[in-house]
């Protein structure tokens, strides 16, 4: 059971590190226990992002916090065109939470770091008192390397630009909210929440300079992320929502819920916004890979309605799609 | 005030990133509101580290937890022989807490960050239901440049070097222990948290490569650090009771509750270890600047009792002084 004490920086705190966290993700840089990991870069522009992670359920179907929490911060890294390298992880425990959980979490985290590639190199640890948190919270911040000429922005959609999705939608929100909310379904939705830098690596390869830039549509779903999209952009997009890769069971309990799939967060899936010329291609190599089988165009740039989302109905109606407002869902992330 | 959607990815988010975040930290990077902030760095090694902020209560005497989280970072970076450069700002707020209250913190932050040199390049929000946390957490990571040759580590401790503290001990426990516990003393004592990276420029630059190692006694106080040093260059620290610095009203406040002062939390000293030859260089150096006036040679490397810190007291005794055991004082960081 951890107490108050695993976050003291004293004895326990030592002895936690060295059974719990370097046993699980020990390597030569982890291991020096410095205040600060020293890594050697090569010359170049390096990406940097952070993710606190307070998803509720710790655990759920298709993964756990600690595998959500590498995946989380290595996609962001991954669809800003770099390759993930470092991981640093932050541990914010309430006190008496089971030791056996820690330990889960924390191979998940392993296991997560191993299919990514990314080392964990430096960490901390603090403990709070009982209804301090609501069991685990996990920050990751990842430094990831962006090769040379490499630039991914919004700034550089054009009309005609293909947008692209790599697979179906709103599985990680809907498995939470589920879990949270004890509903059962006949099929279980479960999480897509996995790792993508083989399939940003694949789409750059496909693409070359005619990626114009990806997204991970986490937090608020594929609506709020092409929002985004449209916003820094200032173009327009139009969505086909019977191009949308949609489960019939996860269309199925949001009808039964009353909730939008297009705002249920993914965990395992990018957006594409590609030049036409590159577009077949780069969904030929997406589709090569497990976790883009289901890659499908889902609509393109419009040289009309810059800043805006545009859906066109499977009725031929056409609607603007906003970004997400308020807080309909759980803690998803 | 917070509400659960300014966690929510959606609007509710972008205008909180917009106008508190934005407002305090603007920067070129930062302002791009990318996935990642990419960063251009020189060939060469970086110092990456990071931390969690869980103090209770949030607001204290010389601080508040926005200030000693860009603190806490940059020191871990500075005393790795680092040039503190880029942060990140992870915070996981609960529902409810006052917007007048974030605005107040992460003033802080900005006010921190620009002593310290630094800036803040990316973020994130999570909001959390009531009683999820103990109002905020703030996480910081932090990237600093390594200068090419500098070598810091407790491995080039010798026997003879000079072990200095950069001024008096104990402030930032027992300020956070006494607001917590609502006592008052005559007169009153306030939490050193500063950054340090302009000491520690100081003191490489006058040590050159006699500087051996830094650390800054945080959690765990100055007995908890030495210790560290101790079991990781395999070498023995006697240290001298007499030559503490140790403020009347601090030794005075742990008598009455019992408590050892070098246990308690530092948030704005360095601990140096430095060879013989440029220990007085040093000292003349720190006490130049205000953050180091207090400086004092404390004791030194010595050649048996290796892996041990010993404590001659102002009787001539010498005792064994231990690493932190359990928990004796609140959430100090």
């Amino acid at each position: 059971m951890i107490l108050l004490g695993h976050g003291s920086g004293g004895t326990l705190t030592n002895q936690l590190v060295k059974t719990v966290f370097q046993e699980a993700f020990g390597n030569p840089i982890l291991d020096e226990m410095l205040d600060a990991a020293v890594l050697e870069l090569p010359k170049g522009r390096i990406a940097f992002t952070t993710d606190s992670f307070v998803v509720d359920p710790i655990f759920f179907p298709g993964g756990d916090i600690g595998k959500i929490a590498v995946c989380g911060t290595v996609n962001d890294l991954a669809v800003s065109g770099a390759e993930p390298l470092y991981l640093s992880a932050g541990f914010i425990i309430e006190e008496g939470f089971p030791l056996a959980d820690l330990r889960r979490i924390v191979h998940s985290m392993k296991e997560a770091a191993e299919s990514a590639g990314v080392r964990v190199v430096t960490g901390d640890t603090k403990v709070v008192g009982r209804g301090g948190t609501d069991k685990i919270f996990i920050n990751t911040t990842g430094i990831g390397l962006i090769p040379e000429g490499r630039v991914l922005s919004p700034r550089r959609m054009q009309p005609g630009d293909a947008v692209i999705v790599s697979g179906s939608l709103g599985e990680h929100g809907l498995a939470i909210l589920a879990r949270r909310e004890g509903l059962s379904f006949t099929t279980p939705v479960v999480s897509d929440c996995a790792p993508l830098q083989r399939l940003t690596r694949a789409i750059l390869e496909a693409g070359g300079d005619g990626i114009r830039c990806m997204r991970d549509p986490t937090r608020g779903g594929l609506a709020t992320t092409l929002n985004e999209l449209a916003a820094q952009s200032g173009q327009g997009i139009l969505v086909h929502e019977e191009l949308l890769p949609l489960r019939r069971e996860v269309v199925g309990a949001c009808e039964m819920l009353g909730i939008d799939p297009l705002y249920l967060a993914n965990e395992g899936k990018v957006i594409v916004v590609a030049a036409p010329d590159v577009a077949e291609r780069v969904l030929e190599a997406m589709r090569g890979l497990p976790e883009g089988t289901g890659a499908l165009r889902i609509g393109e740039v419009i040289p009309d309605n810059p800043g805006l989302v545009l859906l066109e109905t499977e009725l031929g109606a056409t609607r603007i799609i906003t970004m997400l407002e308020g807080e309909p869902l759980p803690r998803i992330c």
